[in-house]
């Protein structure tokens, strides 16, 4: 499959029809392992990665159901297919940064791929629609196992799996939700929410995971620790947590209606109609915007329009995929000419309809 | 007629149909007259205002063609009705909040009103649509005569005419043409020209004349001297300048569609936009937006709408007539939803015709 047969299409992740699928974006998790025959890869020489690469390559070949796998050599792609693979959440920033031999695996309905010769050998993410942890460690755990069979992966009697960066090593795995929040942001609850999850042991990171700003009230909380919990320990904890947080959200909501319903409509009615008449707009006003006509939706506020479809205008209107979708390259005036040319498009499409 | 029916209508010089209409709104002239008989309005008593009405009223009505003229009692009307008549700029300010016995005749196209008892016992006010100076001083001349044979006015054989404010004192005569001058704001040179008007011996005020603020771009240009020229001196003196402003606004228009056409597009399109989907909204900023939307059109960057539309809008959203319109008083908050219900019907009725 070529990268721009993806372009057109979404993830599975991007259903927006999971479970408290109007909150939770997504369940994902990720596990880091390493093979025991080759150093981690900050010591490998080029031969050593690309005799890594060659393995997994092997590994996966041998997985009966992943015979219409999708693969990219991440190394030979141009920055702009690596910047469309990031936006698309298939591989992270780190692997598109990194130089020498990498790729990706991605299933075609892009609930999971394997990055190779990222931080460790290898990352194996699971990205599930709405929440869904138990549905996403499952098929992590048998993706794992089903590696294990083939490759030998690094592992410590005492320690567990063993990771380049010490703060991965046991479960070599991190949970995480990604949260819409806008009625805690507008509320001003976001931060004390924040500051009782760190003491918590868990970690909050904005849409592109760390180091990354929270964009359009998008925010990923994850396990901090990795060493000490068994993964079912680690998915509890997490699973556990977030019930709480989309409670916080729903009552911010429900006060927000409450107190100022048409302060709040006027808001998400807005929004949605200067997504449909900018003759300009860039990347992350589209975000700002996209976030707040998302709530209108599920609060109501917006009729005629559903959450597929700005799910889908999340990812399509960044940067690289709007390329991809347009077939050419843009500098970014062009792009933001572009993007608000796709909006109005596929907006105004919508609500025609109707 | 009662002043409900004119609400839904509009005034002869909101056509936007006369010379330059996309950018001078209108020509207005008026003239301030005192009967000879009676002292001064800051020295009149009640009974005398009753008699200088009383003697208009007559004047009036001894005019065959003006047989089915319209006439407000102001002092009876309410609060609501006296702000009705100054959106229209039917009244002055001043009239609406005097006190006293005091009235306005106002002919059914209103292209012109004779406000009785205001700063001066009379003033006669003549409104065309564009950039029509001639027409509204042969009108304004020929109403001055007709009330001329059945009144005395107070006259001095060196002075002109003498007036309750010496600035008037001569001709009584202000000529003032509203013009929309967005373009020379947006490109910062409104500060200079208004300058160079002030050193001519030019005012500049606001939509609603002397002391109020420039809103939406909007600016009356007027004579600040009445004496020591003749009526059609002064005519000329207004008329002469108002091309060269014109030609200033059309050159920055030109100048912002060559320099950056897709920012004016990108902004008169979300002003367009917001309009269609605010929940609430206050009179300041849809005179600021539809502001946005008149360049808009006149630049054809919007298409499927029309200056008189527009024009209506400017008129119709404001407090007074929007309540007049709901028929029932509205409180800020509610009015501002109103406004934004009524604007939504109003344009994209239009753009769902097309």
């Amino acid at each position: 499959m070529k990268l721009e047969e993806l372009a057109d299409r979404c993830g599975e992740w991007l259903r927006g029809s999971g479970p408290q699928s109007d909150i939770v974006i997504s369940s994902r998790i990720r596990l880091a392992r390493n093979l025991a025959a080759f150093p981690f890869i900050r010591r490998c020489s080029e031969a050593d990665r690309q005799a890594v690469d060659r393995a997994f390559r092997d590994a996966v070949a041998a997985v009966e159901e992943w015979k219409d796998i999708i693969f990219f050599d991440v190394n030979s792609l141009g920055t702009l297919d690596r910047q469309f693979l990031v936006e698309r959440q298939l591989i992270s920033r780190e692997l598109s940064e990194a130089s020498g031999a990498r790729s990706v695996f991605v299933d075609r309905h892009e609930t999971f791929s394997l990055m190779i010769n990222e931080e460790d050998h290898l990352r194996v993410q699971v990205m599930h629609s709405g929440l869904d942890l138990t549905a996403a460690w499952e098929q992590i755990s048998a993706i794992d196992d089903a590696l294990g069979k083939n490759v030998s992966f690094a592992f410590h009697q005492r320690l567990g799996y063993l990771t380049a960066c010490p703060t991965n090593v046991g479960t070599g795995m991190r949970v995480s939700v990604m949260l819409h929040l806008p009625a805690l942001v507008i509320t001003q609850q976001i931060e004390k929410v924040f500051r009782s999850l760190q003491k918590m042991g868990l970690a909050v990171r904005g849409l592109y995971g760390e180091g990354s700003q929270a964009m359009g009230d998008f925010y990923q909380i994850s396990n901090q620790i990795t060493l000490g919990s068994s993964e079912v320990d680690l998915v509890k904890q997490v699973g556990e947590v977030i019930p709480v947080i989309i409670d916080y959200e729903r009552q911010a909501r429900a006060f927000l209606v409450k107190e100022s319903r048409k302060d709040l409509h006027d808001r998400v009615s807005r929004a949605f109609g200067i997504l449909c008449t900018a003759q300009t707009i860039s990347s992350e006003e589209t975000l700002h915007l996209l976030s707040s006509v998302r709530m209108g939706i599920n609060m109501g506020l917006i009729q005629d329009l559903e959450i597929p479809t700005i799910n889908k205008l999340f990812i399509h209107t960044q940067p690289a995929h709007l390329q991809k979708l347009r077939g050419i390259t843009l500098e970014t005036a062009d792009r933001n000419v572009e993007r608000a040319l796709y909006l109005q498009t596929h907006l105004r499409k919508r609500t025609d309809q109707n």
